[in-house]
C-alpha cells in the first residue's frame, strides 16, 4: 500500500519498503500507476490529484463533528493516531494540536523553523542568523543570535510544556525541535498511522 | 531641537512642534538643514547620514559596558530612560528588554505584527488572515485565524508578563498590543526621553 501526506512544500510517501519525499513543484502525480491513498492540506496539488483514479483522497472517512472546516487535514489525521497528547508536527508551519482522552482541545499554528529565519531576514540584515537550538532558554540573551533563537524557541517551548501532556514531535523538523524538547517523543510515521486508521473506515 | 530615531522602514521624527514619520525609500536627509540628533539600526541609512555634517549621531554617547555590540541602539536608548520595566518596542520587529534596578538583564527579538502575517501568507494561502487582536487567550483556538492569532499573541504575552514587571509598550505597533496587554502603559515617546538623556552626555 503506497500512503502519501500532500503538505505545502512536499509530497511525503510511505510503502512497504521506503519512506522518501518529492518537491511539489517538480513531482509529476501521473508517474504513479498504483493505487495511492493520499492527504493533502495543498489545494493546488488536491485539484491535480482529483482527476486521476489511482488517487484516493482519504480525508471523506474523517469524522469532522470535532474540527473545523478550515483545519489542516494533517493536523486531524495525526490526531486520530493518539489519545493524550501534545502533538507538535513541524513543517513548513508549526501546527501544535492538544488531545486529551480522545477530546480535541483546540491548537495553534507558529511558522516553521526555516520560515522564521527568513522572516527575521527579511526584516533586517541585522537580523539574518540561523536559529541556535543550543540556546539557553532559562536566561535572558545578549547576543543577537540567540535573541531571535529565544524569541522562536523559548515562546513555543512554554506554550507547549504548559499543556503537561507527552509531547509528540513530528514532521519533517522534528529532530531538530527534539534539541529544545529533550523529553519529547519523535514519531515521523504518526500522520501515516492515523492514515492507515482512516483507510479502514472507507 | 529635532530627534530622529531610524529603524528599518521609517524615519521617526520628533520636534517642539510635531511628531511624525517619512519613509526610508523616498525621504532624502539632505532636505533637512537644522541639526538633526539621531540614532539608527538601518546601516544603509546611517552611512549616507555619515557625510551630512548637521545630522548628529548620539550613539557615541551610550556606555556599552552592559550591552552588546551588534544589539539595536534603539533598543539601548529606550532602556537608558527606564529603571524598573520591560520594553516591547513593537515595530517591523518586537524587540523586548528586561530592565531591573537600572540593569540589563537581556532580551529578546520577536518578528513584528506585520513580518508575522506575512510569514503566515507566505506558507500558505490557507494561513493568510490578519491577526484577531480580540483573541481569548484563555481558550485554545478552533479556527484557523484565532490559530494564527493564539500562535502569536497568546506566546508573546505569556514570555513579557512572566517577568513581573510593569510593561511599557512603545513603536508603531504599541496601541495594537495594548489590547493584548491590557495592563500596560504605552509610551511612544519613550526612545526620545532617552535621547534627551544622552545629549546631554555628548
Amino acid at each position: 500500500m503506497i500512503l502519501c501526506d500532500i503538505g505545502n512544500t512536499s509530497y511525503h510517501f510511505q510503502t512497504p519498503e521506503k519512506n522518501y519525499k518529492e518537491d511539489v513543484i517538480n513531482f509529476n502525480p501521473m508517474d504513479i500507476k498504483e493505487k495511492v491513498y493520499y492527504i493533502s492540506v495543498n489545494e493546488l496539488v488536491q485539484k491535480k490529484l482529483s482527476s486521476l483514479e489511482n488517487w484516493v483522497d482519504i480525508s471523506d472517512a474523517i469524522d469532522m463533528s470535532q474540527y473545523y472546516s478550515t483545519m489542516g487535514k494533517d493536523r486531524i489525521v495525526a490526531m486520530e493516531s493518539v489519545s493524550n497528547a501534545v502533538i507538535v508536527d513541524a513543517g513548513s508551519a508549526i501546527t501544535v494540536d492538544i488531545v486529551r482522552e480522545n477530546i480535541f482541545e483546540g491548537g495553534f499554528i507558529f511558522p516553521g523553523v526555516n520560515a522564521m529565519q527568513e522572516t527575521y531576514k527579511r526584516i533586517s540584515p541585522a537580523l539574518d542568523y540561523v536559529l541556535n537550538f543550543d540556546v539557553n532558554l532559562e536566561k535572558l540573551p545578549k547576543n543577537s543570535q540567540d535573541a531571535i533563537s529565544y524569541g522562536v524557541l523559548k515562546l513555543l517551548y512554554n506554550e507547549v510544556i504548559s499543556y503537561r501532556l507527552p509531547i509528540i514531535l513530528t514532521g519533517g523538523d522534528a529532530h531538530v525541535l527534539q534539541k529544545i524538547f529533550h523529553d519529547a517523543s519523535v514519531d515521523e510515521a504518526l500522520i501515516f498511522t492515523g492514515m492507515k486508521k482512516l483507510i479502514i473506515k472507507l
